[in-house]
């Protein structure tokens, strides 16, 4: 493995990212700081070109190929927000990227993805083995692969988003972010250490999925057999932390709390009421996880990164409507 | 009638609502430019304290009054957004609010209302004569008038939306906007002739109600019966113009063009799904003319106005779900 990053290479990060990301707003809302008796800054990452804070880490690592890297291309896999951030960026820094998308992708995200210029792979999620695919790739065509989350200079490139927040308000007591494979937590986690060294932050995941709370508990890496079902925040359905991730998670991060669903549908309702944001349900993890009272935070300081706003319309649609009895 | 404001009192309104009312962010979309051919700024109102670029006017209003008004307190009738940015705005300033609102008004509006702190009084939509009974408790307890959009420092505030995005992007060729009573229209008018004065500044109204394209066009305010049914951008749903709103508009105004509900949808399905924001029907107006291409734009610089957020959950997830082939 090569070496975890540091808070220096988020700073890095942070220059390369000047004027190509967008410095996405901080909102408040008064109505949540009086029922949690605390003040909350929302960085809304769902604001961020293509929707979410991938486009951060995607560009921070393809920015720093070499001139024969980015002339042969790059590859990825992803059925997410990291397949339309790899592609964007590509283009953005003129080279190709290929993407390999289960076979059962919606054809939305196939064609988002498309459209911002990138060839797509489909695998089979069963039947095939796509990191052996992905492998075959970049031998055959001299491929860079753009990992989904266990990249140092991926890692380097979600901690802007908190860097940016924590730059703009001050510092914190308290920051939540989603957990999937441990990008933008420890990212994160580097951003906090370096600019409010005494601010706790909490990951948080699906209950579904929480193998990033049993590998902070247990000290090393937990795998987890993949969840049977798709679930509602299926962008933090992940089986295990990245190495890089989990050893930046494991000295700078304080804590991962779970939810369950119900707070999820709750959170995207009352950003789209209160707010007037769309979030995706990864993106509302940490609110939901405020919401459900997984963390105490009154009197508190509070940082939410809302990560991402890529949902299907009539998805969303069915969410918002859900009554709130089922939702609450 | 007063005098009609100038672009000096929309200055002066800003100095008034700095730091009170959020300096909203201008968001862009690299797709819709290229659909269009143009660079297009939104003025991101529906993420302005209480959720609608009303806040502006109530607010620069009510802290114009001295202290023996503001003792006894202020009034005005509304079932809309400036129900409640006058309750809030009461609030701020320490004042009383009393809104008379329609028998038939959604409870979660009443309740919005009531929650800044203000007394409700129902009046009958049809049976009661809603401008008789404001004028008896004006009377009565000494209360000072907020007119909803017929006064000078309701349109001065207004017009501080467009005056920050003109600050923050430059001079523009075109700026829509929605069009109700004309207190936005005729306060960014004034902006736009102040900071951009080549830019055409365009009103956007329901075909329902078209009352002001007909007065532009007549050189004199023209009444329209009010529209039978509640259509669906019902913030813009006026019978008639003010006086002070048509005294800027017939000089300030280049153009009012009306749209149909169908772009309506299509331009609030468009903004949650690309965007990532929630826009009630009323405030997509602008960018529904954009899309219903009612006003060519090819090649120039176009700010837009997006004017709220407020919708209930329910109805706005019903819209979202409409089938394109409904809504386009």
């Amino acid at each position: 493995m090569t070496a975890p990053p540091t808070a220096a290479d988020v700073l890095a990060a942070a220059q390369r990212l000047h004027g190509v990301a967008h410095r996405t707003p901080v909102a408040q809302s008064r109505t949540l700081n009086e029922h949690l008796g605390a003040q909350v800054f929302f960085k809304c990452e769902n604001l961020q070109r293509m929707g979410a804070f991938k486009f951060r880490g995607a560009y921070n690592a393809i920015a720093q190929l070499v001139p024969a890297q980015r002339a042969a291309g790059v590859i990825t896999y992803s059925s997410g927000n990291h397949a339309q951030a790899t592609a964007l960026s590509a283009w953005l820094l003129s080279t190709r990227a290929t993407i390999l998308m289960p076979h059962d992708t919606p054809a939305v995200k196939r064609e988002a993805t498309l459209g911002y210029g990138a060839e797509v792979v489909l695998y089979h999620r069963l039947n095939d083995d796509r990191e052996a695919m992905c492998h075959a790739l970049m031998q055959a065509h001299g491929l860079a692969l753009v990992h989904p989350f266990d990249d140092s200079q991926i890692i380097a490139g979600q901690g802007t988003a908190a860097l940016e927040l924590l730059q703009e308000v001050g510092p914190l007591d308290c920051l939540l972010t989603p957990l999937g494979g441990g990008g933008l937590l420890a990212g994160t986690a580097l951003a906090a250490h370096h600019l409010s060294p005494a601010c706790r932050v909490v990951g948080v995941e699906p209950t579904a999925s929480d193998d990033g709370q049993q590998s902070l508990r247990a000290g090393h890496i937990v795998r987890i057999a993949p969840p049977q079902a798709l679930a509602l925040a299926e962008g933090a359905l992940g089986t295990h932390l990245g190495e890089r991730n989990f050893a930046v998670i494991k000295h700078h991060v304080h804590d991962i709390v779970t939810v369950d669903d119900a707070p999820i549908v709750q959170a995207m309702q009352w950003l789209a009421q209160r707010m007037k944001l769309v979030v995706e349900p990864t993106g509302a993890l940490a609110l939901a996880a405020l919401l459900a009272h997984a963390r105490p935070v009154r009197g508190q300081r509070v940082g939410v990164v809302l990560s991402g706003g890529n949902v299907d319309l009539q998805r969303y649609a069915g969410l918002l409507a859900q009554s709130a009895t089922t939702a609450g």
